[in-house]
């Protein structure tokens, strides 16, 4: 056994040690942005062995993808490149002081030293309080949820064919997505989506396309991120899909039987999770100033203030532009992680530092099977048209070529015969 | 809540109702052979919702293909045809007096009564009476199975990459394969490649072209099944590719370091059972008579003696032909799903029955990544050729037009780039 005060320094003597804990789209920009840089070595830190394209992470719940569509190992991502490490552990604490971070394997824990850090471990879902809600109400944030979220999808399908109290059957046959940001708009778009075209030929007791999707927002409209025009678009396109939208009702109670909201009571077997989100839990070792979501409020130049060695990007950071919060996008991240790693090498090489500055490229989400909503700075498209621009983006920033050509591969067959290839329901036990 | 004692019974006036037990190759052929009558309404109960090809399994395990490139949807296959049922289910009881069977779901049991039965619900595993071995050695019959395997595979080598302990180190690369059928040749043929291959320049501190890969059969050579020669051929391209074979060495003792086998002790984390196969528990309950490794004595048209409405087939079935027991491969399972179903109708329709015949149309298996071997009648192939022989078969067997797609799509790309799509390490766990 280790002593875990006696950090491991894995660069070699002359070069720059950098950890960067987690592989997101923030870490393995930044990760990349460093690899090229042969006076640095890197550590990239992470729990999961692959880098996950959340934005399609819906598709793996509603059967349209496969889990290694949108994941790829993050090693494979610098085969290339013998000065990045990737080290599979949660890191549970970082030391700003001694500039180390402790990581937690199956085995021990261990102390990783570093010159620089970038800290990038993201957000996980909130239940205000009510952790006990996530039993009934899974998010959708990982691999694992979104095969549990599908898994609870067809089964419930399947419960239904089998049920003779048309009550129970009802109840079976009810999906609540609880959240109105883009996640939960498209996880119900998808959800309507399958229940009308994929499954409505394979079932000779229930007919799937009567099942209920609701979506319900505690805040005034869905899309709040978005413009008002564009949202009230994605209420209409929902709507025609059959997906009941209700804003302005925050859920009183989540259950085993359904979900209370605005004094209503519905009986739904299956409820999602897309609403709050809090940053992971890892920055209140720091010791210095988080936000009410935990945050870490950041330097123009993306650094802890007072640590100019150790930065926070995407979900983790708390970075104002214009007076406003940076969101959680994945754009917001890729272009932080690029901008921490140049003002590294910046430091490095004498140059100075250059303070962050989000370009925002737009916001896109899509509404079932072949509707979406973008805003591209001024410009507004809805239906079909912004659809093609979501595909296009979206195929464009997947990372890894393979899973370029895999996706578009499951997608063309889904969209020509409407099907799914990755109906599957998969336990949770592997024992016989 | 249902009596259980009242069967439901799907079929409608005027047809016939046949129940067939299990979604595997002898099931779906019987219920294709069976959906274009419809004089008959044919009900498929399964406790997963998909068919499995389980020849391809053990590449699932390594990472060569997702599991839904060599899995369908039950139901899918039956979308044109209204007489086709899927019951998503697991029988627990067949009353033969009463023509009914058990079906245990996930809310209570119902009774499905039938005029006709086809039991063909496989075999699973057998660990000898060591059951508690389990743990340490999963085997690879479910997709479960196969992800879970990959799991300690991927997670073996990452745990190496973080020891410091050389000892331990080793034992993190070790890998023992315990059978020597066609399943743990591959699979230790295909632990091998990858290790070879597709990680070796993905890894800093360890060379994961140094796992040691075992392969244990107790019996006196490995691929019994096959003729002396093929099996010779499969053990020297085992070797070349790495694999250390050892054959009449039964293994005394399995537990979380490691095995024994032969007086040695072998340190391994990973060790993986494809040793010996036992009738699914369900035959039991027949009260009629079975063999030692628990199959049905069947009659010659596939009926169980005294009952001629109740077809047994696949690995379930004790079927003798030429004074021996067909073997438990999918070609036989197939062939008697067809013949069960011919004889069914041939009642139905007052025709009389035709025993069932074999036809063998030969035996492969694979030995890494373009090695195989291949018995077709007289004829032998080795090398090469027998691996394009067994792509073409897989491919041409696979059911689905879609995953004959994929799987070709993902063969053709680890193949060139030498790259594995599915590398993926998911947990049981989804929640936070």
């Amino acid at each position: 056994m280790m002593d875990p005060m006696t950090a491991i320094r894995r660069a070699r003597a002359g070069q720059r040690e950098i950890v960067i804990v987690g592989g997101g789209f923030g870490g393995l920009t930044a990760a990349k942005t460093l690899a090229a840089d042969r006076t640095v070595h890197v550590t990239v830190v992470d729990r999961r062995n692959h880098h996950l394209f959340q934005p399609l992470l819906y598709q793996v719940a509603t059967a349209g993808l496969n889990p290694a569509d949108i994941a790829v190992p993050i090693r494979s991502q610098f085969s290339g490149h013998p000065n990045v490490a990737v080290h599979l552990g949660e890191v549970t604490r970082v030391d700003l002081r001694e500039r180390q971070v402790t990581v937690r394997d199956e085995r021990r824990d261990v102390a990783l030293a570093y010159d620089y850090l970038i800290l990038a471990c993201g957000a996980r879902h909130s239940y205000f309080g009510r952790g006990d809600w996530e039993e009934y109400a899974p998010g959708l944030k990982t691999l694992e949820q979104a095969v549990e979220i599908r898994r609870r999808i067809l089964s419930a399908f399947e419960a239904a064919e089998n049920e003779f109290d048309p009550e129970v059957q009802r109840a079976l046959l009810t999906f609540v997505v609880v959240g109105g940001g883009p996640t939960g708009v498209e996880l119900a778009g998808a959800i309507a989506d399958i229940s009308r075209t994929v499954l409505v030929r394979d079932f000779r007791r229930i007919d799937p396309a009567s099942a209920r999707v609701v979506l319900v927002e505690a805040g005034p409209r869905i899309l709040a991120a978005f413009p008002e025009g564009l949202a009230q678009h994605a209420t209409a396109d929902l709507r025609q899909l059959g997906v009941e939208v209700h804003a302005g009702t925050p859920v009183d109670r989540v259950d085993a039987d359904g979900v209370s909201f605005g004094g209503e009571r519905l009986a739904a077997r299956s409820v999602f999770w897309a609403a709050g989100v809090q940053a992971e839990g890892v920055a209140r070792t720091l010791g210095v100033d988080l936000d009410r979501a935990g945050r870490v409020k950041v330097a123009p130049d993306l650094s802890i203030p007072g640590h100019p060695e150790a930065f926070v990007i995407g979900d983790l950071a708390h970075a104002e532009q214009d007076g406003e919060v940076l969101p959680g996008l994945a754009p917001v991240a890729i272009q932080a992680g690029r901008a921490a790693a140049r003002n590294i090498l910046a430091s490095i090489h004498g140059r100075p530092r250059t303070p962050f500055r989000y370009f925002d490229k737009g916001m896109m989400a899509t509404i079932g099977k072949h509707k979406a909503i973008t805003a591209l700075g001024r410009a507004r498209l809805t239906g079909y048209l912004a659809w093609i621009a979501w595909l296009f983006v979206h195929i464009l920033y997947l990372i890894g070529f393979r899973n370029r050509v895999a996706v578009l591969a499951e997608w063309s067959w889904s969209y020509l015969f409407s099907r799914r290839g990755a109906r599957l329901i998969t336990g949770r036990e592997w024992r016989t």
